[in-house]
């Protein structure tokens, strides 16, 4: 074991604040990552406030980590000291199950670990995340991350940016079909970047009409104001595919109606309350509204390429560690162009 | 013209009496069909109270027709005089669209026409229905009434049968599969019958335990209490597809939670209220929560002759149109096993 440092909140309603633990020295499988940069996702807030009613204390949130390799097990192949690496949502899964088998793991049958608040199958206790000085990952659960990119953009898309990719890869978001983002947040805006990357003729949905300009930057072909029947009505039928990034309550049948026959709305932001689906919005057209999570670790590695290639990172904010609070108080405010990173070089060396 | 009698409701409140009209003469393409027996379908009762608040009075409903060719226009290559023939829930479309093209009428970008109360493009006026002595179709929009099935009970397919055999072919229902079936009247009982034929392993989920037995018979492997939770857990994560055909209010996250990664859950009930779907039932296991209208005309006939094989037709329950009024009321207490189906002899030759 050695020590660490990170940020962690000791109850529902305590700031997070420095505090001291240990990790394990890296085993046989195993890469040890200094951490560099750390997203900052919604989940984090949710699991520090408790807000799933599953948080287990003290709670160190983060799982958009990149960072450097100072340590391998002897087993190791595909990570050496001095590499550049990633983790992202997961650590871990049971490996086994038809999910895993598929390279799903984010639908492990049995349930995967998650980066911070999962079952810590190796040393006990629940997993710590990235607000944190260093991490230890199975390198089956870690990331390589390409050389061209910006570091500090790239962490993002260890949740934001999978979480976009992996649902229009699933649906078969090609070059020429007309793809609709709801909302342009930390999620919105990765999935409009990747869908014009992949071809797409990309419209945002959004109730700021101050949006359009940035929507277009990021590499929309257009913006429609959802409380505007009119604009929602001239685009009526006629999307192959829609991402909805909105975690607040709202209403997505108009968002249905706006799909040709055969298409998907496809849900990855997760509002409190229940979806109302008018019957008619899916039968009409033989619609679907369905869900997506995250991805599985070879998508993930084939999003980063993807990224690579494409030259995407996320658009970021940048604050020290100990601003953290604040930074949340701003995105629960969706102040934040797009995402929050942390540099952890002002964590603490010490709690 | 030709001088026809049928029943059929003046006013929203108006019970259904016997009504003259007339009918067009047939045309280059037209079949003219002296029908022999019509189903009685849930939607009947919608359209006749106006609870769509689009309905035309009179208003002469029924789309679920069988009977035998009178006539048949110069140039009509499909049927003879004499020969069985059938009409379903759509008697013309654009056929220019998109989804006409493919074959997927029932999802024609500019409205099909519907057997009743639909524009009528040749006489002007709205269409009326099958609860009438005669009817004159386009053929491309009659169907081939296979010989071996018992007549009365092919009726319900026409309406029935397709909108749960076309959402089980779609998404690829087959031999293997763990299918649900949600609820056990018109539509659910045929779910089963053709489920079970197509090689599945089908459950029914109800609230009754009554008609476990009944389901067994139809083809269900097992009966599963939608309200016992024990039950419900039992099946988590298990099944392919689900077909839901309830029309009432209820919750159907439980039915989502019970798909497994990627699976879908298709609505052909319509309730009136939206339904509520937590994001997360969903989210997991991307699932999918989709929805199907009736079929197309190729897929009708694949349908019957699907049920020709196998035998399938629908348990009806005989009536005589003027007892329509008593089936209306106990179909919406469910009292019906499974279908009632006019006989037409009992039709009176004037009003």
């Amino acid at each position: 074991m050695f020590a660490c440092t990170g940020y962690a909140a000791e109850t529902s309603s305590a700031p997070l604040a420095p505090f001291s633990f240990e990790r394990r020295d890296p085993g046989p499988k195993d890469v040890q990552i200094d951490i560099l940069y750390c997203g900052v996702c919604h989940s984090d807030l949710h699991q520090v406030r408790n807000e799933w009613h599953n948080t287990v204390y003290p709670c160190i949130p983060g799982h958009e980590i990149v960072g450097r390799v100072t340590a391998v097990g002897g087993s190791v192949t595909k990570f050496k000291v001095g590499d550049l690496a990633g983790v992202g949502c997961m650590v871990d899964s049971c490996r086994t199950c038809p999910n895993c088998k598929d390279g799903l793991e984010q639908y492990c049958d049995n349930g995967f670990v998650g980066t911070y608040n999962g079952p810590d199958k190796i040393s006990g206790g629940m997993t710590f995340g990235g607000y944190s000085k260093a991490i230890v990952v199975d390198e089956d659960f870690t990331l390589r991350i390409p050389a061209n990119l910006d570091l500090k953009g790239v962490a993002p898309l260890l949740c934001a940016g999978i979480t976009t990719y992996s649902p229009m890869r699933h649906w078969n978001v090609t070059k020429g079909q007309k793809v609709g983002v709801v909302g342009l947040g930390g999620l919105g805006h990765m999935a409009v970047k990747i869908a014009h990357a992949l071809g797409a003729e990309v419209y945002l949905f959004t109730t700021s009409p101050g949006k359009a300009e940035d929507a277009k930057r990021l590499g929309a072909t257009g913006v429609v104001l959802s409380k505007d029947a009119e604009a929602m009505g001239k685009h009526a039928e006629s999307f192959d595919f829609i991402i909805d990034t909105v975690s607040a309550d709202h209403d997505i049948n108009p968002y249905l109606n706006a799909i040709k026959r055969d298409g998907t709305l496809c849900q990855v932001g997760a509002p409190t309350d229940p979806l109302k689906v008018a019957a008619f919005s899916v039968i009409w057209k033989r619609r679907q509204f369905a869900g997506s999570l995250i991805g599985g670790i070879a998508e993930t590695q084939e999003m980063l390429d993807f990224c690579a290639e494409h030259g995407i990172t996320s658009d970021i904010e940048m604050i020290a560690i100990a601003d953290i609070e604040t930074a949340y108080k701003r995105m629960l405010k969706s102040d934040v162009k797009y995402r929050f990173v942390i540099d952890m070089a002002t964590m603490p060396s010490a709690a």
